[in-house]
């Protein structure tokens, strides 16, 4: 593999022998060590430029057909999978993730493009609406009125640590955004610069193989803050989407809405996944829950935003079976390599605060011999009851890695009071029976308020790409609980609707003309119909 | 009539002895006298109270059928019917809105709570999605997904001063919000607190006899300030919908950012809603137009959000032609009387301000004898060129009254330069042959960008409710241009998905039950049925 080492800006690969833009690496998370070559880091010059092609290229690029932005989500896919051998292995150098797991985001990352191909090909996402004219209408003739979705402009997108394919470079957001019709300018995530690299210049020959203006597409990197803070903050950028940690998330939050013309940041930050072992199950099946608990929480390392951290249990012999197979799994458990520095030393500093935390016992840690590897974790089982949850906010965020955190409880009053408490997350998890589903029925309706998706009997690692699937909820797990990053929904951020009143024929969009030719479903004096 | 003079929190009357709340009278604008009684500015206490109930409803309110929505909406539309007399009596004193307007303006209050009650009745709004599972599925079995929209929770509602009934207390912004299953707090505005206090007691009338909880409606006064950054800053508030000035609404907007969860804030702020006359219909029907557009931009004293107040004609004859007839309208007008005295002070600066702006002509002024109006403004018509307007961006600012600019251009490519600097208006509007709309193709491209509605030979003005409309836009025209705040579409403002995943048939809400009882539209695995 070679790499330019260097911002792909449009067509032209970005400066590499210019003051002032410095360089870095990646550092491989099994040894710590650097990662040939360096990547140098975007001028202002080079983001101002990125900027200005996709804003140049937003007209053209806005007015393409279903069929042709679909050819070009399908062209990004199939280049990807032709490299597949070359991207897992630079993917595995900088991440760490075991070759498996990478084939299989990779697959996840073209299904994911081509799912908003066939979206936008079918062509109804654009919610086409027309009420037509009644001339004749009292006091006021009625005039034709016709709207649609159209998209908002250039989208800028951060890259994801956790998922270097399927939340990077052609990751979901950029997916969602293109198939919207905007053009996308990517900031690399530092941890993985090589793969994003890699993944950039494909799609870049993507955008000239299908004929597409320059500016659809640049990708720029940066081991700091000034180019994401740059691109949040220019004038012609139109919409942000982010999947991160909350300090970094609400940072560039502030940023984008304290601009003098705002604009929608989509954040998908920090969740803890709560997780409800519900009496009838925990008696039921305690311990096959257990089992299947230890795999969720410990994942990918447990570096989902979708990782079980908080799991209430009612006390008791059943509750002890439970957490006797639990413990002795994360007793027995294998050392885990974590992504990147900052998470590694992120993750010893919370598990040491947890240890020392009143009203915390450490049930079980990982005791293996050290394997080597230099972003090292342990998976790690916490114990803490109701009354010390309750009372410490706390030990309701984050731990970012293999660690989750039981809560006892005795009375159902105190778990509805825990959920009552809870700030956003993106998922609820709820193991019962029948008959604990209609005894928490109040459970549930609590949690309808807290987090975007709720599980029955399952875990919330393993997100399902369709059209019914939210991956997103109220803060801080996201910015904007009205929106999913994963999923069919995920198109509608990039998008707004334009209205065209008494338009003469010829002027309307195809998907507003009333032959639809297209063959959409459209709302059209009030039915829906195609 | 009799009034309370308090707030309305849930049931209960606001107090009206306590020490700290100041008191305030509404203006007559005819006057300028103070109008009895004097109402109480809500307390800290009340509007802590107020949201305090509110999210205590939510969970009953958010579960209610759409039927018992739709009976709850058309409650309130037949109750202000039954009042209409007493509401526009007072409405006219408030507001010197003339009676026929202010009677035509319930009706459209009453006919935006029924299009909503149709809405939630058929129920289809809520975009209920279904993946069914596939156990079979190798590598892992497909889950079942479904989702749906559900209610946000407690929402702050602002009334606006130009429209005191279909923008206020019972306006699209409530009605939007209650259809979506939110109990709404409203902040009254203070230029009409006697018509808010009456349709304010005609809500909670209707949230009794619909035996909806008590938190489902409140209604708070305060002349100043702080009531309304109480109500965006209160915790336990999901989303903001407003109507008003730029700076005001601005400064709310960043209250609701700011806040440690932020949250929506849906604001209709300026727009000076472009107009361009291209040449062919300019030489066909100039003088129609002018008399057309006379009516338009004086349509409500020139205090609608949609006014005309950019007019680009290009030089010649029948452009000299559209400004006689034009000029001669306006020198023959009748005096107008606007809203308040803030409107009036605002309105008499700006047209200072223009008479004194280098490269602006004053072409024509009411000059009929002062009809004791307190508030009083005559029509103004400017006029400019090209190279000035582009060279002074304040000329493309809102003068909220009766006035418009005129812009002369020679060229085409100044008219496109003019509508690239646009920022964000509601609307745009364009007067062409089918010949000029070939010949600007790239003009309605770029207000396609700039503007939520273009009107083809139309008017901005008289904003048809409806499916497609769309009455939003980019900033500043509105901080959150994906949305609309008129039509039907305004509902979604106030409702985010929620997935349920694997859940028992029993425990999933009657949208996503497979034997769609309610007949409602679904997508069911990538297919819209019903």
């Amino acid at each position: 593999m070679e790499f330019l080492g260097t911002s792909i800006i449009g067509f032209r690969d970005g400066n590499a022998g210019s003051a002032g833009n410095g360089t870095f690496q990646a550092s491989a998370p099994a040894t710590g060590q650097n990662i040939e070559p360096s990547f140098h880091s975007a001028t202002g010059e080079e983001v101002d430029l990125a900027v200005r092609l996709a804003a140049e290229a937003s007209a053209e690029f806005g007015r393409l057909s279903g069929a042709k932005k679909a050819e070009f989500l399908e062209t990004i896919a199939s280049r990807i999978e032709a490299q597949i051998e070359s991207l897992v292995t630079r993917a595995h150098q900088e991440s760490a993730l075991p070759i498996a797991r990478l084939q299989s985001e990779t697959g996840r990352t073209c299904t994911q493009l081509r799912m908003f191909a066939r979206v936008v090909r079918e062509g109804s996402w654009v919610t086409a609406r027309i009420d037509r004219a009644d001339p004749q209408r009292k006091p006021v003739p009625k005039p034709d009125v016709r709207s649609m979705l159209r998209p908002l402009g250039p989208v800028v997108v951060f890259g994801a640590s956790n998922f270097p394919l399927a939340f990077s470079v052609a990751g979901g957001d950029t997916a969602s955004a293109f198939a919207a019709g905007n053009p996308v300018i990517v900031k690399a995530h530092p941890a993985h610069p090589g793969t994003s690299e890699l993944v950039g210049r494909i799609i870049r020959d993507s955008v000239r193989a299908c004929d597409l203006p320059e500016g659809v597409f640049s990708l720029l990197f940066d081991s700091g803050i000034s180019v994401g803070a740059a691109l949040v903050q220019h004038p012609l950028v139109r919409a942000v989407g982010f999947t991160g940690s909350i300090p970094a998330g609400r940072a560039l939050f502030d940023l984008a809405v304290k601009r003098p013309s705002p604009i929608p940041f989509y954040g998908e930050l920090g969740s803890t996944n709560p997780t409800f072992i519900l009496p009838g199950a925990l008696a039921a099946r305690g311990e096959k829950i257990a089992a299947e608990l230890y795999g969720s929480f410990t994942l990918g390392a447990g570096q989902f935003c979708t990782k079980p951290g908080l799991v209430f249990l009612s006390e008791g012999k059943p509750a002890d079976a439970l957490v006797n197979v639990l413990a002795g799994k994360v007793a027995e458990s294998a050392k885990f390599t974590l992504l990147t520095s900052g998470i590694s030393s992120s993750y010893n500093r919370e598990i040491r605060n947890r240890k020392n935390h009143e009203g915390v016992v450490l049930l079980a840690e990982e005791k293996s011999p050290d394997a080597g590897s230099a972003f090292q974790a342990g998976a790690t089982l916490f114990q803490t009851d109701i009354t010390s949850f309750l009372a410490s906010p706390d030990l309701a965020s984050e731990v970012f890695g293999p660690e989750t955190l039981l809560i006892n409880y005795s009375k159902k009053e105190q778990i509805l009071e825990a959920a009552r408490g809870l700030h956003g997350h993106l998922t609820a998890t709820v193991h019962g029976t029948e008959q604990d589903i209609v005894e928490f029925s109040e459970l549930i309706a609590i949690l309808e308020n807290k987090v975007g998706r709720i599980i029955y009997n399952g875990y919330p690692t393993g997100l399902e790409l369709c059209d019914a699937i939210v991956h997103g909820g109220p803060y801080p797990s996201s910015t904007d609980s009205r929106t999913t990053s994963v999923g069919t929904l995920a198109i509608f951020r990039f998008a707004r609707p334009v209205c065209y009143q008494d338009f003469p024929h010829v002027a309307l969009p195809d998907e507003l003309k009333n032959e639809n030719s297209l063959g959409i479903w459209r709302m059209v004096d009030g039915e829906l119909t195609r």
